[in-house]
């Protein structure tokens, strides 16, 4: 098992189970002297956590970061910073019977293969999407120092429950409850969520990200790419089946006179016309906004009856999962595309030390 | 630049430029005693070769290696593998006039300014597809070393220019010509990137990749799962701008009970009765097959007049690409992303050390 | 600042500073069901623990670990394991002084310098020798893993302040409470720290480790070998100025025929007569003990006056260190060198997963 | 096997074997621009290549680098930079007996052990002393960029045979045949080499490397220490069994108020009184010259008469190694500590990005 991002110029561990004394992270690397906003950090991590409204789920957790160390006078001191959130609001019992009989779309299974018996199955253990916690935690830090340099990152749904939203990402959405751009189409995204929680189903949906003011030169060829470092870091978020950047699998569908993007001036800029490519051209970023999509599949843990097999017995059963989980994990998924790209990104421009 | 790719157990260094001496790659990390079968590895290079139809470009070279080292009687023998192609038919000419005037939908623009003017912008440089070749060489030694375990992986084209072939991936139809399932689709299609070709255009398309024979266990969680790794080696291939796992974007408009796969006993063993996951839970193979599709974009080499920026005078003007190019390069890709596919997969199962 | 040790297999992740909230480590990469013997890594603690006998500083902490996550019924399950110290006998005031005025031998001057004034400088901040306490967690858990797979690690003193005990290493000495062979001349060597201490100075000396049961096979040449691997481990350790394997630094006064250990077979098995080399050829362990020797440097914090540079005013200034230190912190290494060792030779094994 | 080394922004990527057709390394992550000079470099490597003395292998190579890939106009590219050696002067009938006789002090056994039977065990294979010269090509590279900005590294004798050089190391001394300090003292060195050759033994010695004009502040606390950098590279190289930092294992038998180096102003900069620390604090470089020594064990390959073990037979046998060998490689050692020490000084400065 590897929970550690190891990037350019960081290290970000990840640790901690659903249902472990605590979750956390440590973020290695990170410069002396940046400032934490711990109450800015905390409105960020809020958007993360559960139970603000119907398509969340009712475990209700105040994702309250302690810091051990790293921070001095809320300034990181240039050793690792290590924050942890205690798990307080556990119930095992939910899960028990899940040990062998594992739920179709989750990990249990994979888990219980690959770590013979000894994993924590215990609401999910360390494949819980309570571990996107952290990475909230660092994303969030970071997310301020780059805003701090004029590079913001801002992620909105797109799609849920194949209702899309196709208006411009022209304006940040992060302050509203339901952050789309188009409140109409919202509404019916939220009344979709609302008939599959009814039904004990879920749903999916895609979240697009912009990052904006990102200088030209960031990422390199081949395999430390702004597209090979954001998609690494964006699968580990649980639930992402797929990623495209820019105009992405439309790209294939276009002729090259259509898709390439014409070079122009403006105010005295290179930019370019268009911006299929999504702000980046040969793993580089070329000073347009960088922009991705990352489509997420609906929440396994559903109410309904399924099938399963008993691990035990080696019969095919009917399961039924209760417990308490989101109908659409799309809403609260957001910030966490965010903090995902903010790690991606951040890591890259320290590697190039463009602010030294 | 980081063109080392840095594994769990392999590290893959790729160099070269499209007009320097040569190009080549060293693999470390590779066992004792696997075995290269340098006939039918120059099979699989020759897929990928330029020059072997009209959609391809006419720049006819072998891509045939030297093995500098790494080998004993044609076995692994523990050393890094070093393996190179001497660049022999240049032709610079045809580039010199690109330096101030970056092509549309190329690396040009962002390699001057990360370079500073001190890259070798000739071919395209170290972004060229060419670079394509070394990755072909690593991954078609690990495809047969794949292979002698039971692991197949098998790519083909399910889409150029919108043109969709949505036959099942039964059964691999790597030797043919235009590697696709319905050949009477594949027709159109050619036409259509004969089409684009006379009228000095390009198309785009999309690959899928079966990974079959895998064991149940290979991957982790968060930042080293399939899906990190296959996402960060396909996006070291230039033009790549999408990827998805099983059902991909389409899962994000199923629903749960849709989406999730249940799981299922086939003879003795448990399987799934769908498999819209890819083969893929929490990062880890559930033992079906794994399925990916990468999206590439049209070539952004075209005959067509387009707009770019003089660097040097900061002028608008008109580009007119001259040279050799391929109107889609996706069937060339079709290896590629079969070699990408072999690195990924055998990297994380030495990690495992299944076969010890 | 890098405090992760990136291994082959394993990710060590160390936090904390002298006087945070508290100290930690996650271990990343070990196998599921891994049991933890918990009063067995107590007692392995207390080995390093401050406060046990008059050469060591009388800051009176006990080293109970916190286990956050990565354990399940005191076996590992495959996730990250972390565990934190908390910091409580904490007196800030005595290091106020100390920003400006740099100790001699201590890191406060390259703080200040790198961290620019941001870093944490009191009681040592991130350099303290505190930190070694969780490389004990993570090495302490590991040796007991060694030792079920019959790997032993034993560290001894074998000189202090120019004393030296040149008697055989042949058994441990890990339970007396001073880790000498021979108590003789390990009772002058406690002589020796006395009177150091009471003339307010302090002594240095030398541990030596040797681990045993080692299969042949283990390490690598070039980069990642044994020697570079133990190296990079125990320079992690406060105070280590140099290290040798075998017989280091004296086989550079040796011949060649003296100095090459003859093969021989005993018990049906390849061995060698002599062990200059320390169980290590090519960066390969050749089965006969690991053996290598630590020079650690006399404590820097001594009550002598000693000649500084006022970093505000820039004018050389006579500085008295007063608080709580150790006469000689080689006792207390004894314990730390093993679990360097430990860390590192694990992360080889388990890279070569001989346990499979 | 790992024989790439990943530093903090550099990848040195060295292979070959000693018979192969090539050896060579690829060197990523350098920055664009960066001049190499090639008479100067071959001048360089010519100080390590064999044929040029009594105490060097007749072994004859012209050790000329052919750059494939990463330059344009003798300016770094900002691609990988490969350069290759062939392999010309090759004797394997030399080996041939060796395969079932390892050689005491070689890695004939653990290689044989290791890689079961596949190794290429010619000439030393990939653990050849010969694997040192692209070690060269990359440190000679990063020798004159660092130059460019001030920064000399040094080495030179101390030791042979026993016989030191105490004299203090005030100016380089490379351009001697015989790179030692005080020449008698040489003289008396050389005569020791020759009497071990004329009774067909060897002698070991040691190499000190000082490093001059590198800032404050390069190198971190823990795992990425100046120490453990340069220690990780110095072990790479073949026959070093020792290093220490400063006065190394001497400071073990000072006391504090000795070793520790008192701070005081100098041209109005901090410096200090002393060097006992190396240049070395907490990891970090304080300004004032770093200084190492490695101890190297005297040639393995001798003509004396050895006892070794039949593998095939496991019977003790006399093995007499004829072929080649140096009776002291210390003298041609002395410019790759030189490349050695500038690859890990190098990379870390770059992490800092110092000269943005």
């Amino acid at each position: 098992m590897s929970s550690t991002f190891i990037g350019r110029s960081l290290r970000l561990s990840i640790f901690g189970q659903s249902h472990s004394e605590a979750i956390g992270m440590t973020l290695d690397g990170l410069p002396a002297g940046i400032p934490v906003d711990r109450d800015a950090l905390q409105v960020f991590l809020n958007r993360r956590a559960p139970g603000r409204a119907k398509w969340s789920t009712s475990r209700r957790e105040e994702d309250k970061p302690e810091f051990l160390c790293g921070l001095k006078d809320d300034c990181t001191c240039g050793a690792p910073l290590t924050a942890v959130i205690r798990n307080t609001n556990i119930r095992s019992a939910d899960y028990s019977a899940l040990k062998v009989l594992p739920r179709p779309g989750h990990a249990d299974y994979t888990a219980e293969q690959k770590y013979g018996g000894y994993q924590d199955y215990s609401g999910g253990g360390h494949f819980s999407g309570r571990l996107t916690a952290p990475l909230c935690i660092a994303g969030g830090i970071l997310l301020q120092e780059l805003d701090r340099h004029g590079i913001t990152v801002d992620a909105r749904i797109c799609s849920v429950a194949g209702i899309r939203d196709e208006s411009p990402f022209l304006s940040p959405v992060k302050d509203k409850a339901f952050p789309v751009s188009d409140d109409e189409i919202g509404e019916r995204m939220q009344q979709a969520i609302e008939e599959a929680r009814t039904e004990g189903d879920s749903v999916g949906g895609v979240v697009e990200c912009v990052i904006r003011g990102l200088p030209c030169g960031i990422g390199d060829p081949l395999f430390d790419g702004l597209e090979n470092q954001i998609a690494r870091l964006i699968f580990a978020v649980p639930a992402v089946k797929g990623i495209e950047f820019g105009a992405g699998f439309s790209s294939a569908e276009m002729r090259g006179s259509e898709n390439n993007d014409p070079f122009c001036v403006r105010n005295g800029k290179v930019e370019t016309v268009t911006n299929h490519c999504g702000g980046i051209l040969g793993g580089i970023s070329n000073g347009m906004p960088v922009l991705f999509r990352a489509a997420f599949k609906p929440t396994p843990s559903i109410a309904k009856p399924q099938q399963t097999v008993n691990l035990r017995t080696m019969e095919e059963e009917t399961l039924c999962i209760t417990g308490r989980h989101d109908p659409c994990i799309v809403p609260r998924a957001v910030p966490v595309v965010e903090a995902a790209a903010a790690v991606a990104v951040y890591d890259l421009i320290l590697g190039e030390q463009l602010w030294n």
